[in-house]
């Protein structure tokens, strides 16, 4: 019995933690390969060019475009950031499990051109709350708190489109949930190839 | 955030050890209620009525069938058993998560009336090994061997009819594998309901 590769995608608002839990996740999963993305930002201090981005210029990557070679890709703040498709279909087929961290716009885009992936939405505890903090801490204006609850309403809105939801309310217990929807892909039938029976 | 009762069906292969792996993951999950069969067989010593099953006469079973109160039913060495649907769905219907083990004919029956159910398939380990095992203990004349086999192929192939499938190598990890299950479904944003956002 052998099994197709999964594509687990860690998604969700931007500060959620979800950096930090897919760090925590592949440190107990050393099986399974992380996903690196090309960028046309300039390389910080430490960075190095195929551990944290591929580093390309904007020629390679309007390429990389065109030829079809990206899942996604986005500007943000005026450098581009892309998902190399090779990298990731290459590790599916050979059955290797593949992990990709993206903000919840770019998972959109993932799922149009892999619907098969594993979708994990990590959501801040307390959402609820939200409104209420920030009305009581009284350092935003009545306009701002309004603009925070709408981005935070439709982010958290978007939830409906993933598989999963893994509460970020304490990080060891995230990180637990997240390797235990693994092991449960992992054991799905539709995730296995009947090469024995 | 809510979420709807989940049914955990574990089944499999009679001798597969699924009795075990149930009650070994309901002592890690207390809050799972387990669902209790009606039978009409004459209870052993040491069974309690309501604990291992609900004892009935024949008369009482047959009324379970024709008030269809049974979410399956079987004759089993002239002895009814069968499952009480109205303790599964008011458990579910409260948010409350029930277990059921059952064997793979069950599970079909289950499967017809729950689709929504969570369906695990307890499998034996080194099924590709069973044949030369067989051949090699030098036990079994060729047509029990064959009668086994294909009794053996035939519940193996049941598996694509299952969500999820566990190999009972080792019973600690097929315990920890059935949880991870569990864990992952209560994070399915399909059980969820959106009662806040």
């Amino acid at each position: 019995m052998t099994r197709k590769g999964i594509l687990f995608i860690i998604s969700g608002p931007s500060g959620v933690g979800k950096g930090t839990i897919k760090d925590a996740v592949l440190k107990k999963n050393t099986d399974i390969k992380l996903s690196i993305s090309a960028t046309t930002r300039e390389p910080r201090s430490g960075e190095t060019n195929g551990r944290e981005y591929y580093f390309v210029d904007e020629d390679q990557f309007r390429q990389l475009i065109d030829n079809d070679e990206l899942l996604e890709w986005a500007n943000v703040y005026d450098n581009m950031y892309g998902t190399p498709r090779q990298f990731v279909e290459k590790n599916l087929n050979r059955g290797q499990d593949v992990m990709l961290e993206i903000d919840i716009q770019g998972a959109f885009q993932i799922k149009a051109r892999k619907p098969d992936g594993v979708f994990i939405f990590i959501a801040p505890p307390n959402i609820e709350e939200l409104s209420v903090r920030l009305e009581e801490r009284g350092k935003d204006t009545p306009e701002s708190i309004e603009l925070r609850l709408a981005a935070c309403k439709w982010e958290m809105e978007q939830m409906k489109h993933y598989d999963y939801v893994v509460l970020n309310h304490e990080l060891e217990t995230a990180v637990d949930t997240v390797c235990s929807i693994i092991t449960a892909e992992r054991c799905k039938v539709k995730n296995l190839i009947w090469s024995v029976i």
